[in-house]
């Protein structure tokens, strides 16, 4: 008889049917002649109610061993639960231990503990109902991410982690050297010799794929990225990590308005796809971590997105009654009160803001006619604020040269780039949206550190 | 009318269907009033022909700027093709062009480019046939390996990148640091003071995620990694990169015959799937870059993988009439050449060796009765060599805690590791395979650096 998992048995399980499961001790009760357990295997949020009648084989010893967090394999039959929130249990004939957990020290016992102390024992957490559906819900947001893509014909592209290329600020990379730190090299001028790196010059951690994935368009038409990036940044918040992973299509042939289009289509194809496929999981967090999760889902399934110029925006900010706290005026960067504004309180549903000034976007944006704005994307949605930020790319070479010196941007590594813009460039568009950030939003998790496995954050790199 | 992609035009594409196409000129051919060029938009191998009569507008400035490389839009009218090879072209009668490409200065001319040269130029290579190919084989394997796990009911599980664990020996390691390495912070005693790094202590590039996806599997039971990992090892060789991708399943309640069962249905799957979604990019690599690539992949679609423990195969390879420059005895790893005529000569189909030597083999491989040997498997492949590296874990504590002392191994930072032992302790297994080299065996490319996007190796951290 093959083992089953306890997602299957709790939806296609028949009273009768002959089980073996295998998974981790809940909960247990003990009542006069017989007790119950919640045998968990990370199936699914709900268990398996186990009863244990006391003339099964060894069942004084087997007790003893059924606490929270150990290992057991029960076989058994299926019979019709009599009690309540379940409609079939297991009645066990055997039960196998495999491995035990101390109630005296094993630290997960059946109350509530807070996330600061679970991200203590993240090698753990994974156990409790909450992180258990966090990782479900994370996996499912990655499997419908590629399959929309996929279904699509886009390539899935892996861009370089480790780059020497350095034009996006360099206060925010982690360098990579094969050093020894105690004994730097040094050149005839006392200078580190990064000749003698294990790259031959300074190595950094990719911010973005996006430069890389660019050059996959100008010959796959379209692709994206879904890997690991990273910032050096000291910010010890709710909403940074160290490390990330993000997300970034790129077509070519493709303008602003099709960058719109498929954003939105994005977004509703993969929150359509986690209720589909985990709707308990996320019933539960709609109950006990943010009640207004369905509400934002269907408000981003259900409507048009709203789509306004940067420069319309601003007018309707300015008309607003609201009082804010950082002025409006053309040229500010939009803070996230008037990203809440424009969503929540104007237009009700997700918003995208486009063509925004030139100063306050990236050098590799396409500048607009009139040469104020460029074609950048903002995607901001009620609940949720900017969920996904994307440009038509520059592929004009002479204005293309023109904004790297203009802004400064070191171009020497940039070489390949503008090859780009040299033999057969087209328009071409794209976005990234943060992974973690999407999976917050589709959980309703207040901390970004809870819906990574292992968190990587200023002096933390633990397990 | 929406533009088509090559590859659907070439597969339903019908006579006196309108269409337009959007791609990079790959030839051109000038006749007495009309020209042929070939467009390809990375979506096949093939490119689609079209047909320019001379009466199109601006028919003579067009053909000046038609020439490889160059990014084109042609609308017209699909007809029955005359020519060779192709069963549809498309008759013109609009042509836009996008993006000129310089004869005199575009690398990639209609010409035999070697794949050093390629290299040089990673940026522009996809655009070639083979790798072009290349990638879109990549992308199939990638998700075929997803498909594979999901439709089993694994979680894909983002282990980290940054780690400050260092357990498989520190030569390999890249360190990740936030200081500037012309100003390092030094403590009282003059060491580097590792307290003012990011996180606090020294951090390096993980080598594997296998440890921390073990503590996911005590929660979820069977998920896998895919994501890359880093070895700093100076080898200039066409089998190593410093960066690379790596797929590690990991089941919960499984042993070494489930562990074989596994990556035997794994390979089978992988393969049938390219063979299914590319069979015209394999035919290519079959014709043009190894003959016996086709052959290779029905050998192991076909036959049932044998299964023999290291034991036995030195007993093989001791009676074996052939003469090996590495002797053969009893606790010496296997060499290629042991391994090529296990698979290629004797069985003449893919092995699974089992039960290594403990000598020889990691500490988290489970101890076999007797303590001679490790539950330890590698899969063997005709044509390819070792292709997945796997084991049964240690789940007992006591064991693994001697194994760790016995291997001198830094325990320190794996104390959450022993944990998974400590609660809830379960049998388990898995493996480890690098994509790169599965890539590389399905399309038979030679060097490792041609089937990764941006390859990174000594000294190259270009694009």
């Amino acid at each position: 008889m093959e083992f089953r998992r306890v997602a299957d048995i709790l939806k296609n399980g028949q009273p009768e049917e002959a089980v073996v499961v295998k998974g981790w001790v809940r909960t247990k009760r003990e009542l006069k002649g017989f007790a119950f357990t919640e045998v968990n295997d990370g199936s699914s949020l709900a268990g398996l109610q186990v009863v244990l009648d006391s003339d099964i084989p060894d069942y004084e010893a087997n007790l003893k061993q059924i606490n929270t967090g150990a290992s057991i394999e029960v076989t058994g039959t299926l019979v019709a639960s009599q009690g309540k929130g379940q409609k079939i249990e297991l009645k066990a004939d055997t039960v196998i231990i495999y491995g035990e957990a101390d109630p005296e020290t094993y630290p997960l016992q059946k109350k509530r503990h807070s996330f600061e102390f679970l991200r203590e024992i993240s090698h753990l957490r994974s156990r409790t109902n909450t992180l258990g559906a966090v990782f479900r819900v994370r996996n499912a947001c990655a499997t419908a991410i590629h399959q929309f893509f996929q279904e699509k014909g886009f390539l899935w592209i892996h861009t370089p982690i480790i780059t020497a290329s350095d034009c996006e600020g360099a206060g925010e990379l982690f360098t990579v050297t094969n050093f020894n730190l105690d004994k730097l090299p040094q050149d005839k001028e006392g200078k580190i010799d990064y000749s003698q790196d294990f790259f031959g010059k300074p190595a950094y951690l990719t911010v973005s794929g996006q430069l890389q994935v660019e050059a996959m368009a100008m010959a796959f038409q379209n692709v994206y990225t879904f890997g690991p990036t990273f910032r050096a940044e000291n910010s010890n918040t709710s909403r940074h990590l160290a490390e990330f992973w993000m997300i970034e299509p790129e077509m070519a042939f493709c303008d602003l308005e099709g960058d719109q289009n498929l954003a939105e289509e994005f977004l509703k194809y993969i929150f359509q796809y986690v209720l589909d496929n985990c709707p308990e999981d996320i019933e539960f967090f709609n109950k006990w971590i943010n009640k207004s999760l369905l509400e934002t889902a269907n408000n981003i399934m259900s409507n048009e997105f709203e789509r306004v110029t940067y420069t319309k925006a601003v007018e309707l900010l300015e008309k607003a009654s609201k009082k804010f706290e950082f002025p409006v005026e053309w040229g500010i960067d939009l803070q996230s009160e008037h990203e809440r504004y424009l969503a929540e309180e104007l237009f009700k549903k997700p918003v995208i803001v486009t063509n925004y000034p030139k100063g306050i976007k990236a050098f590799y944006m396409r500048l607009d006619e009139g040469e104020k704005t460029v074609s950048a994307m903002d995607v901001l949605a009620p609940g949720i604020g900017e969920i996904i930020g994307g440009s038509q790319r520059e592929e004009r070479l002479d204005i293309l040269e023109r904004r790297i010196q203009e802004m400064n941007i070191e171009a020497d590594s940039l070489w390949w780039y503008l090859d780009l813009r040299r033999y057969g460039s087209v328009p071409h568009a794209g976005f990234g949206l943060g992974f973690e950030r999407l999976v917050q939003f589709i959980t309703g998790m207040a901390n970004i550190r809870d819906v990574i496995p292992f968190p990587r954050t200023p002096d933390n790199a633990d397990f």
